[in-house]
């Protein structure tokens, strides 16, 4: 079963609806450029590389419903189309990459027929997703280098099938492994606010056989600190040329723990996502969303799947050396708090 | 309105059902051992200082209805109590605590009779509660110390009235200053997996007219990197002698960020809450709970108040210093991104 596939008309693109799952295995099948920009707005259809593909096949299937008889009449519409769908979210690179690649396709072949021309839009969404696929191979087979059989990986947000084409980027090296009968150890962030993690991760680890484990964001730094893993890897949704990466809220939070905790942080995705345009993480624009999505539960019919273990520890300890001051009804103790704790016991006043 | 009160006839406690909170108000009487044992455990009553008010509460309760006629059977009766209770949450050092003092209070006047035992008991735990409200006080006046009007903090899970008696221990700097007319600014970790910030924090500030923001877990890290907070305050479950701090899950990993973000990083609490018999972190129990905690959604008939201001990035920017290495389809690229991510691009390769 694909993600991501066009209707038999090929003028709409059918898709699994992301919010459901792991509750529901729904195909929703959109056919106007508004449901289209809501698949991608409401996470139906999510993660960097899909939202590529997806928008691709978008454009062609638009291309195909356009009521056009020249080039001129077809273009335009097919870059006021890709418009519009290019501002349904702002922080993954390759919505406008794959929107202008179809759209460039379309601009050199000015000469071609309608039909032809849709005929090739339609080629080369095909080509984006089959590229999808053999990057995704190759990214797994360049993360599974890094990595060895029986390691505890720590991942956070979903970078898997549902995210791409196959595969996936971040949890691509571990599905391939595990294809190939290794053992890993999967300590999957639920991350909120929308719990990819615990919905999306833990379904593709469950299916795949993989040993998961879900945890709370906040605990991903317990765990390193319990010395439990060996890696994180994580996806990216736009790459500065100077390495910063945007990607799902809280990975800057993880990266600075494993820094801390000397866990190796790998970030994994198709050079696609490497923008030229942004010198640093400054250039690149982050969405803030509804906050309902916090409030609420926005899509949380079924959190995880069911069988899914879980790590639920109430509490951590953190180490004095991060601590500026210990504030108490008997005064204010600084470090070495071995020597100041003890005087401050015994302090009779207040 | 107290968080726990004796019921008139002194035989029971009655609290207010902090897992409906800030959905209900509900109060609820607890009066035999298994009750309080589970209100404990359930978290209808938490955060450490009011766990133990609660406990001695509880012991008074039980001596009022234990039939008794000589110190024997009653103290025997009370220390099978106090174990009783003192097994249902493990991290917290103010529960044993203040279960060993009334004990004590009940050893020391063993010549008494029945009725004045009762007595000393009842008023022994009051006298818990008084200083907890004096040492809030005092905690929350050295903290304010430590603020400017106009300040932003972070704080994590809820350290305020409701886990304590008055003021709270992390909230208590914020509280107090806000009574002063000092405007601070608070961003709240909503604290999962059972949402004490989002629930109980963000109830308690909204009741003060403090300006709070409520933020997943994950977004912490980011909130520091953009500059927009002055300190850290956070609670404390047990601290050991060399410092070491139990708290909340996720503590540790928030004073990680803050060190790395330069943001000073303060933990509040009484001296009661020093455990002179842990000497580093590695001696304190960590409670590990249900995982239907994680996977189901335990206490979320209303996640937050209605009227709370959220801040929700879809995304956060890793710094490239942070990134061991950037795994693509066309190879691994190590640092300096600067250089290598160009030549990677270029790469026709793959």
């Amino acid at each position: 079963m694909e993600n991501i596939a066009f209707t038999p008309g090929r003028d709409g693109v059918a898709i699994i609806d992301q919010t459901l799952l792991p509750g529901e295995e729904r195909t929703v099948t959109l056919t106007n450029r508004e449901d289209m920009y809501g698949a991608i707005y409401s996470l139906m259809v999510r993660g960097a590389p899909a939202i590529g593909i997806f928008a691709a096949y978008c454009l062609s299937a638009l291309a195909n419903q356009a009521e056009a008889d020249e080039f001129e009449g077809l273009y335009a519409r097919l870059r006021a189309d890709a418009g519009y769908l290019n501002a349904s979210r702002p922080t993954a690179v390759n919505l406008s990459w794959a929107l202008n690649r179809m759209l460039g396709i379309a601009e050199r072949n000015s000469r071609r027929s309608i039909s032809e021309i849709r005929d090739l839009l339609y080629r080369e969404s095909l080509a984006i997703r089959d590229e999808d696929i053999s990057m995704c191979r190759a990214i797994s087979e360049h993360g599974l280098s890094l990595l060895r059989d029986g390691d505890a990986i720590l991942t956070h947000c979903n970078a898997g099938p549902l995210a791409t084409s196959k595969y996936g980027t971040a949890l691509g090296p571990i599905l391939l492994g595990a294809e190939r009968g290794m053992k890993f150890k999967v300590y999957a962030d639920e991350t909120r606010p929308l719990l990819q993690g615990a919905r999306l991760t833990c379904y593709e680890l469950e299916k795949a056989g993989v040993d998961a484990v879900l945890i709370c964001d906040n605990m991903a730094g317990m765990v390193m600190k319990n010395g439990w893993i060996r890696a994180c890897l994580v996806g990216c949704d736009r790459v500065a040329l100077n390495g910063d990466t945007a990607n799902k809220i809280g990975t800057s939070a993880l990266a600075v723990n494993a820094r801390y905790y000397g866990v190796p942080f790998y970030v994994l995705g198709p050079t696609s996502t490497i923008d030229p345009g942004c010198r640093s993480g400054g250039d690149i624009p982050i969405e803030l969303r509804d906050p309902d999505e916090i409030k609420t539960l926005f899509f949380a019919k079924t959190i995880a799947p069911d069988g899914v273990k879980c790590y639920n520890p109430a509490f951590d300890v953190t180490d004095h050396s991060l601590i500026t001051a210990i504030v108490t009804q008997k005064g204010i103790c600084y470090p070495p708090y071995e020597e100041n704790l003890p005087a401050l016991m015994e302090n009779q006043g207040a």
